[in-house]
């Protein structure tokens, strides 16, 4: 498992409507192939700001595979207005994972 | 559920020796109350960097237990000194998430 992760500053009084096309979006990744599951967390420090955390089989299913789709063409014409400045895209490979056991 | 996540840029050179405190460190964090969970990554692009991610029951958990704790100063003595730059620690809760379903 590979993790994409991309800190999303969404523009000044845009945040509504970003949370209301990321619904429509969130679709169209999860139907591409390797695509293993996704979070979006709210940043509780700055408003705005959004933490976007992707699973990824390999990297090549994200940078290849969803890349190279329609579905990223679309994806990108939903989401990428609401960001300033671009976002930093980057990915993370597993090292150490402690589960909570209460 | 609080995430809360940070980019971690170890010293150049440094990387194994954080590894292994990190591996003598995480026992500190599971055991604070509220603890619920953590990810250690390494970037893929960027050698040195990571990310962290350890998930708390709630934002006091983080900020008032566990950094209230004798446990963070043990962390910190263990971990701090890799970090150049030090780095941001920002929280963030869940606001949708996506699961696989291959």
């Amino acid at each position: 498992m590979i993790l994409e992760a991309i800190v999303l500053n969404v523009r000044e009084g845009e945040a509504a409507g970003f949370e209301e096309a990321f619904e429509q979006a969130k679709a169209i990744v999860a139907a591409s192939p390797g695509f293993e599951g996704l979070r979006l967390l709210r940043c509780i420090e700055t408003s705005h700001r959004y933490l976007l955390l992707i699973e990824w089989a390999t990297l090549d299913d994200h940078l290849i595979g969803f890349r190279g789709s329609a579905g990223f063409e679309e994806w990108r014409g939903l989401l990428h207005h609401f960001y300033e400045p671009a976002p930093l895209v980057e990915h993370f490979e597993p090292f150490v994972e402690v589960l909570g056991g209460d």
